[in-house]
């Protein structure tokens, strides 16, 4: 399989050192042979379409900032478009980070691929939030695939087990908490009795949130996510602008006590069920839905086999990156079915 | 598909029930036609090659006891090895009770319908727990399907996460509470502060334990689920007599205090790492495999992905039926994809 990689951060780096880990047993249990024949970041591109070596990419992004700066394969300048544009591949892996503004760069990247009849795997949250019945139309048109487990959850599967571990049941409505750093936040406001401004800073030391919190805090994270899961799981045709949202800011420690004093515990949750809603909860203590901590945990209502929860670290390098590597043998599982 | 069910109790019946509620959806979204050609239960049987009708099927059983009082198609006295060997079917649902200790009348349903070329699928954790290393190999000699979602987790479909949504990654371990009435037992010693003999009582008012609760509560319902995990996950071959067993029946109120009094809770927890293990253990409360009531849970580590946990309710006729149905569509694709 010919793979082109846009992004080479903490997701899209952590997919190339995936695949470098793991050449032999793919090869053994899947009879995959991944070749990564361009990889692009900001500064440019390196280029082979024999192969790039993953440890020499890794090592020149180390040493260098950008795989652009290879002195055999690189292509300073060059941008993530004109790369999936001009170079042969079965995958385009989009890590570019979430922009929930105007999707970009993701978004060109993820419509030159389509466009292309390039299959696409994304970890980048923006350009689906804003346009995924869009793109899931336009994948549809050119007979490709668009696959994004990365996007919610991490390497916690919670696309996938919806979409396929249910097979045969009818999913009613969706809940939970669906971004580590809130619940890592509002967690430390419970069991530590620190003040919002306190906890948020908490985080930032611990490296849960960013300089500028707000992707996280005010819910656009949460929001982008339950809208993949709402598109994806409950059919529904809606962007970013559907949602209901109210972040965690304003959130006061006497809120906090309040749920806990009533043996519950305040969560940013978000729910697909009529409408699409991100708000802070209180949840029972012993509902499964009630995680600590950076985790994540989401409950899918089921007609038939009835409520089911799903919980796991929603983030990490390695994790995402394993949601990556899965996409990609669902797609290779995909195109070796239509091969027949 | 040619449908032959063995076993109308809880399961079984509730399988008949949810084929009858679903047939449309199941034509319209799966292409699937279930045909019910046999149904036995230990009275005898009905059978009709043209398919047997539902809904007059559950009137029967609930009329008169038994299927084989079908004044058209009724057969006192066949049994349901008979059954499975004199009528053509793609597939078996055998929904006979959990006997651990040879495993009847389940085990020759079992070994009849593989040695016939019949795709079987079960709900009976006996069969499996004693033999499942020998039934799987049975089955890929005869070159047909057995599956068993419904054994572990009911509706929950635990098996399936692990087999499919975590494709790609490594399970490294597993460890669980796999038991609804032993963690509703420990819950309510927690919770209410009863005696094990008090919380016994009560588990079998509220219809949650058998008047001979020893499956439960010696564990070896547990041990059965956690060596079914262990071959189909972990590709372990091994059976009950490997599980190092120890269930709640002398679990006392100061065991379960001490663990609360230390911010956990005393759960009947099955382990699979190195060896397989059945032991009541204290888990910390904020800890995702910590649910209450009736609920199951299992965490699975995996090399990349880290720590995932799914919890659901482990039982109930319905949602079982639900994985009895999910693995019908399952062989159905299978079956499908072989006649590509």
């Amino acid at each position: 399989v010919r793979i082109i990689v846009i992004g080479t951060g903490i997701v899209g780096g952590s997919f190339i050192k995936l695949l470098s880990l793991r050449t032999a047993d793919l090869i053994r249990d899947f009879g995959i042979r991944p070749r990564l024949v361009a990889v692009a970041d900001e500064y440019g591109a390196a280029i082979n379409s024999q192969g790039l070596d993953q440890e020499r990419l890794l090592a020149t992004i180390k040493k260098k900032g950008s795989v652009c700066h290879d002195p055999k394969f690189g292509n300073p300048g060059l941008t993530g478009v004109e790369v999936i544009r001009e170079n042969d591949a079965e995958v385009v892996v989009e890590a570019t980070p979430t922009n929930v503004v105007n999707g970009e760069p993701g978004m060109s990247h993820i419509r030159t691929a389509l466009t292309e009849r390039k299959n696409v795997i994304t970890s980048n949250k923006g350009p689906l939030a804003l346009a995924l019945p869009a793109l899931l139309e336009l994948a549809q048109y050119n007979g490709v695939h668009l696959r994004f487990s990365g996007t919610v959850g991490g390497g916690t599967p919670i696309l996938d087990f919806a979409k396929r571990s249910l097979l045969g049941d009818q999913i009613i409505s969706v809940q939970g908490i669906l971004n580590g750093t809130t619940n890592y936040i509002l967690t430390q406001m419970t069991d530590e009795g620190l003040p919002f401004d306190v906890a948020l800073k908490e985080a930032q030391k611990a490296g849960f949130a960013e300089a500028n919190p707000s992707m996280d805090i005010d819910g656009y994270d949460t929001a982008a996510k339950i809208v993949i899961i709402a598109n994806w799981i409950l059919k529904k045709r809606v962007t970013l602008k559907n949602v209901e949202l109210r972040g965690i800011r304003n959130i006061t420690l006497k809120e906090v006590k309040d749920a806990a004093s009533k043996g519950k515990r305040l969560k940013l949750i978000a729910s697909a069920e009529g409408g699409i809603q991100v708000a802070p909860k209180a949840i029972p203590i012993d509902h499964p839905l009630c995680v600590s901590g950076v985790l994540n945990a989401v409950t899918f209502t089921s007609k038939y086999a009835g409520e089911e929860t799903i919980v796991g670290r929603g983030a990490g390098g390695m994790e995402t990156a394993s949601a990556l590597l899965r996409d990609l043998l669902e797609i290779k599982n995909q195109l070796a079915r239509i091969n027949i």
